[in-house]
């Protein structure tokens, strides 16, 4: 096990009912900026439960946060923040509202010119204003740690950043406010949860036993209740699990003390900000051919993946590796998401834009060995045609 | 999965080498007091360490903390503190020092008799002292949660409380500093933790998959790792593995969401606090009776357990049940703990007095369905004799 820190100070507040908690965990004279995305709170009854929650408390309204918040967008709310003097911000959405809730919190007092937040990847964050989530939608874990990603469409550049200064104060998980939600939306937030877990466990073996078995138990709840959240969607166990496991898939946790990769994710993010590909459809894409590409670094952990998640555990150690990837991609197409550039409309003519991207955001040595250079993400991006 | 909150903000720093970090996460300004046990923080050179990590700094010490912390000794650190002003604590050695200081910290600003703070189990406490830990003994997982057990000699009480006040701020986990201790603290530790899981796993099944995979990773890993300990004691990986799931085995993840039994810890503690056995001791005389005895309730979850912890899968449920919990009391015996009350001279004669004990706490609806009456307990102690 390498060295590590770990602290990850946000409060969950989980199940039936917890948005009527919401005045218990907002400071009473706080001026809070409810921040939204496209406007499904307001016919599900949540933006009504959160209005009913903070009865006689001050706050105004941002919507139309965008599925891959941009930094366009996003410096309206830090403009209106500072205009009006608020000091609390409370995201009611899914990661992307809370991703954005982290920049506007770390933009509005920032010296200079926020762009700076993302060139340097959050580095130069001194304090954040505070904020809580009301989470809507399971998938990206940014309910319950200090990451965030933000695009600059004029630049169609998908930057990712962190601080210790933007974890969520609180973290509100209903799961009821799921069973509403597009099938889309479900099978991407499935897959999303399940490519954080790969990234942090699918790399080389690292004496941490329990870091592995955290992983593959929340690979195995995905397999097993993912399909059950597509065929019944107001089954409250169901959506419970998948709701707590993509929390789980990227609190720091199963990340902590080993290698990990991240490789899928930046190649990922410049497939949606050129093409505006859904942030999980680009994760069925690339990590099928990612760990197909890279099999003989991965070897020791896709033959434990093989065995411990998919029960493969005889026969040729090729053979099951294979399968295991297999299986993957198949469970992928299963939850709704098209695991194939072609699919998406993207062909090989694309792949050299695809690769000049990654060469201009320094995306030329990625993965657990660095070793995934602009070469490797061509086999990977011509094998995922 | 029930409702529930989890809220854990201590940071932990993990790994070789990390009290040197010390001066980064004790405020410059503190008026520290260190915290320790019987003196073998002064041998194997972690007292030196955190004397060079704090050096310039103002610190006082106060040794000699009980394996079973008393309210008696502990008062006389609340005096100490006082008298010299001094507002923060760093608790160096294992949970009985890290609990302790959890006490001294809500007793220090406590109005009123401290004693009320055990008498109502912590949810009087309003305040306390800041504190951070070093942990030289993987067990309790005290470094990482909110709990404090305090025994008041006079009165052979073992009285738990908690509080939200009472998170260390940090604590640091450096595995090296475990390869000196003895053979017995090791086999204790582990037992320790695996009863923790144990009570937080082994009740009635509630669409809890994840809690229940993290659950039976903590269990898998300390029955791989455990003997390896014993027999080599300077295998880094290895105490390190014991440790951080020693912590995680107690820092409410797994049982967030999910029922919890401790009826064994509460008939254990009125052991320790009437004979003075060792607290993983009581652990492993009491859990295998009190599966046993209460085998019909866990039914659905010891058959669980059986198969993915102990890999039975086939025959007669209860012939798979009995080998499960045979199995189990074989790997306390393996870590060296014995399991039977009469290993320690408690006899037939003393379970009147242990009942008697769980009486005047009472202790008399324990368990996740507050089924185990005293007939029970008295039936689970009978069976252990």
């Amino acid at each position: 096990m390498f060295n590590f820190d770990f602290h990850n100070p946000t409060q969950i507040l989980f199940g039936k009912g917890r948005i009527a908690d919401l005045a218990k965990v907002v400071p009473a004279n706080a001026r809070v900026l409810i921040l939204s995305g496209g406007g499904s709170i307001k016919h599900n009854g949540v933006l009504d439960e959160v209005h009913a929650a903070l009865a006689g408390r001050s706050f105004q309204e941002f919507s139309g946060i965008e599925p891959n918040p941009s930094y366009e967008n996003l410096m309206q709310a830090v403009e209106l923040v500072r205009r009006e003097k608020l000091d609390f911000l409370l995201a009611v959405g899914g990661g992307s509202v809370i991703d954005g809730a982290k920049f506007i919190a770390a933009a509005v007092n920032f010296e200079g010119d926020p762009w700076a937040i993302l060139e340097k990847r959050g580095a130069n964050i001194t304090s954040a204003l505070p904020f809580g989530a009301i989470l809507t939608l399971p998938a990206t874990g940014s309910e319950m740690n200090n990451g965030s990603v933000v695009t600059r469409k004029s630049l169609k550049a998908k930057m990712a950043f962190s601080s210790r200064h933007c974890f969520p104060q609180f973290s509100i998980l209903d799961p009821t406010k799921t069973f509403t939600l597009p099938t889309r939306q479900i099978g991407n937030g499935v897959v999303d949860a399940y490519a954080h877990v790969m990234e942090q466990y699918m790399t080389y073996p690292a004496d941490a036993p329990i870091q592995d078995r955290f992983a593959e138990g929340i690979l195995l709840t995905l397999i097993e209740e993912g399909p059950k959240a597509l065929a019944t969607p107001d089954d409250y166990a169901v959506r419970a699990n998948i709701m707590w496991c993509a929390t789980l898939a990227l609190n720091g946790l199963i990340g902590a003390g080993v290698p990990q990769d991240w490789a899928t994710h930046m190649v990922g993010h410049e497939l949606t900000a050129l093409y505006n590909l859904d942030h999980a459809q680009t994760l069925a894409i690339v990590l099928p051919s990612m760990l197909r590409i890279r099999k003989e670094g991965k070897r020791a952990k896709l033959l434990q993946y093989a065995a411990r998640v998919w029960n493969l555990t005889t026969g040729d150690e090729d053979a099951r590796i294979d399968a295991a990837i297999e299986k993957t991609q198949a469970f992928f197409e299963q939850m709704g998401v098209k695991t194939r550039l072609g699919d998406y409309g993207v062909t090989a003519d694309n792949i050299e834009t695809v690769l000049g991207q990654l060469e201009s955001h320094k995306m030329t040595m990625l993965g657990e060995r660095r070793d995934v250079t602009l070469a490797v993400s061509r086999q990977v991006l011509e094998l995922s045609l």
